[in-house]
């Protein structure tokens, strides 16, 4: 099986790998760790959309939502979308309703896959042993920022493929996948203050919220497997 | 003045970078290279054309036209793409039509720029020094290989930017910027064993095409700076 890794969903299309892959989507300064989170503190089920006006409509439907613009929680919404909002008080055993633009749209892009999974640092050993498992090819598709490239994302994406590598059954396909784990292996052993570097934390920064930032980046806080599938994500862990 | 690397064409249209910048094309193992190799040897002037057909109708008109397909001279050409086709003998005095689908369409995608100019390890310093006293932001715009991350260019990119920023008038704006850097100091020290991994470099090596690497990745042979204006690329070194 092969591992590519897609640096922003602009350049999906021209991903090398062709037929049976697995999506891994990652977006790790918000939207898979947050619902990594929300599924380690019991969420049932997560339903995504990429619209103010559909969130508004399932909150008006009764649905517990998520939702936030600039980095803050919009007013009429129950959450903002950072993963320390989701206690398992506030969503155990509820439906949640999680309002991603980039993140939908990701899905939407990645529709083409087998099957379409959330990673992050929090769920990443976990994860990498149920790809093993599912033996299939693996794309790990990064959320960028802005469609452009961005560190954070970019270096799960390293810290992943080398994992999957490690096992004899993975090779690698691509540029990207050796740049990425080069990138990892530059940054794992001072992740912090390496993170300096990426123009997203010093966005997150600015608005007062790079206190989930240790959280995004603390390795396997727990062994769940966000899978989208039917319109809703599920835990497969 | 900003840096910002764009690691393929597909990305341009979301680049941060917004007015009044200089764009650097980057083609390492084929065009921006060979282009420079040209200028080196004294062609007067160099005319990019995207198609077979283009450049088969300038044969026609007399013009020596370099072109290939897969790597090999087409029958009818007077060179392949290669650096080492453009010898003085060959091309000093004269002008070239040069037949690059790729580069040809990143220099349409990036005609919003001031300047494009074609840069490559082989002029590196100069064309460093050129970008310090044009005083406008920098865009490093990798052609990339089917429109995805290759390794080559990326490295050329970092090794650019972080000539770059060494002045004290640059700044840099985004998380490409940095990966390409820090690609760039990983693969400095070794640069041929680090190559091993680019895909690119594999595809060259099966059409016996790798003979123009070391060429390639040695830097500062030439002074020129070749640029784009007006339909056709001179030197302005």
């Amino acid at each position: 099986m092969t591992v590519e890794v897609c640096f922003t969903p602009k350049l999906f299309g021209d991903i090398t790998t062709k037929d049976n892959y697995i999506v891994v989507l990652a977006d790790i300064l918000r939207a898979t760790t947050s619902i990594c989170a929300a599924f380690q503190n019991g969420v049932k089920e997560i339903i995504p959309v990429a619209t103010l006006e559909q969130a508004k409509e399932l909150k008006s439907k009764g649905y517990l939502v998520a939702s936030e613009q600039d980095g803050k929680k919009l007013d009429w919404a129950d959450f903002g979308n950072s993963a320390f909002n989701f206690t398992a008080e506030a969503i155990g055993g509820k439906t949640l309703v999680y309002c991603t633009t980039n993140g939908t749209r990701a899905l939407e892009i990645a529709k083409s896959a087998s099957k379409i999974a959330m990673g992050a640092f929090v769920n990443i050993t976990a994860l990498s042993e149920w790809l093993v498992r599912e033996k299939l090819n693996v794309v790990i598709l990064c959320s960028g920022w802005k469609n452009k490239f961005c560190l954070e994302d970019s270096l799960f994406a390293g810290a992943l493929a080398e994992k999957l590598l490690s096992h004899p059954g993975f090779e690698n396909c691509c540029d990207s996948t050796h740049a990425s784990i080069d990138l990892w292996n530059i940054a794992r052993t001072g992740l912090p203050d390496y993170l300096e570097k990426a123009a997203h934390r010093h966005r997150l920064q600015k608005l007062g919220l790079d206190d989930v930032i240790p959280y995004s980046f603390t390795p396997d806080s727990t062994k769940v497997i966000p899978v989208f599938e039917g319109g809703v994500i599920l835990d497969k862990g």
